[in-house]
């Protein structure tokens, strides 16, 4: 069944494993290699680079529509689907891991809370090449199709010449039918600003939903967040070397 | 109560409001500051960036041990808590975050993974001074008594000199009653390489549990691993704008 000229390509995301946003990037991936997707089986937006350590995960095989591809549902968290499928599922490394298609953006500050980001940057850890993807429509019905050419052209760029150690593709697509194009970007300084809905339980009780306003700081127009909103589809390049590196050399002089 | 000349210290942790780290802690600030601490009420290792988007969250008033510091209990993740705390409880910005101290190490690729540290990015993105202290001992009776000469001298450095917008501190010690001396550092690249442990529920379904032997690839001699090795206190400038800078160029030729 392995054609060995075709490359291995890791599917994950963190909507769950049914939802259209995978479903799409699945089609898309098996034109390019074979694809395996070990994905979660429910809903992880938000869980950052968190991993199971205090709990056990099941992964188990899964059919959820038609195709080429095998697949693995899994109990984790994104990062976890990573780990699962490298060190225990797969045996060999794969070409290439993709994360989502999100529904929601990634831009900007929400790289850092994301977990389809996060699946891509474990890839990375592990030496292999990623990328996510993710679009500016959190509707479970999002109109995927638009973005299949694109992520074509993305994913083939990566496999032809690779990705230096430690860098990993964040792209994300704005929310029309008319991309202007590629724009490649640096992470924009935003924030959110919470606004917590507090109310009382049936028992008196208070308690919070958390909700927040994104709140972009960053007037640049080299950034991801001008770029979206321009209708281009905007690539971060993403490190998981947190240092800052410019700041080395005033720090030393403190102590 | 409130001196207007102390400091407002906001603390925080990943292993919850009892552990003998957020205690030691607690116990240094409330020399220097007027010290509010909203820390989780449950271990949170591991648990990343993650924030609680699709669930309820409480924050209650509590009371562990004697001192001036005023207390609440979070049912959140360590960035649930830095946001509950800064749009909800505190009625201005603190002048300092700090989390910890973590029975473990943070240095390194943990950094990633770690809640303690994403508690005190979380207050670098909403724009506060902050710190994350890890002790590389993993147990709860872990002796913290010999840090706290080094976490007050740390502390004060920052709030005179303050941290430029988007760098936070991640300061690891090593396990020795005999420092060094602290050391600026990179952030090592390493990766763990994971064992899943494969087991049979009783009614003889598969499941998994998550371990992982931590694999340093990097031989520098300017990393965090490096110093901590060398039994050195560890300091990495951590940044939250993943942005790889010195790839956009080569990138742009790609499209």
């Amino acid at each position: 069944m392995n054609n060995t000229q075709r490359p291995l390509i890791l599917v994950t995301n963190d909507d769950g494993i049914t939802a259209p946003g995978i479903r799409t990037l699945i089609k898309v991936m098996t034109k390019i290699g074979d694809v395996v997707v070990i994905a979660p089986d429910s809903p992880q937006s938000g869980k950052g680079h968190a991993i199971t350590i205090d709990s056990i995960l099941t992964c188990n095989p899964i059919n959820i529509d038609e195709g080429e591809q095998v697949e693995y549902s899994c109990s984790g968290t994104p990062a976890d689907c990573v780990k699962i499928a490298v060190n225990e599922i797969l045996n060999k490394k794969p070409d290439l891991c993709v994360s989502g298609i999100n529904h929601g953006s990634n831009s900007s500050i929400n790289v850092v809370y994301s977990g389809t980001m996060s699946a891509a940057i474990e890839a990375g850890i592990e030496g292999i090449p990623a990328i996510g993807f993710s679009l500016l429509d959190y509707s479970w019905n999002a109109d995927f199709s638009s973005l299949e050419e694109h992520i074509e052209k993305i994913v083939l760029k990566v496999l032809n010449k690779g990705l230096p150690d430690g860098i990993v593709l964040n792209v994300n697509f704005p929310k029309t039918n008319t991309f202007k194009g590629i724009k490649v970007c640096r992470q924009a300084r935003a924030n959110y600003v919470e606004e917590f809905d507090k109310r009382s339980n049936p028992q008196g009780k208070e308690y919070y939903w958390l909700t927040g306003k994104f709140t972009n700081l960053d007037k640049g127009e080299d950034t991801d967040v001008h770029a979206l909103d321009n209708n281009y589809i905007s690539i971060v390049p993403v490190q998981f070397d947190l240092t800052a590196h410019h700041f080395i050399q005033n720090l030393n002089g403190w102590f």
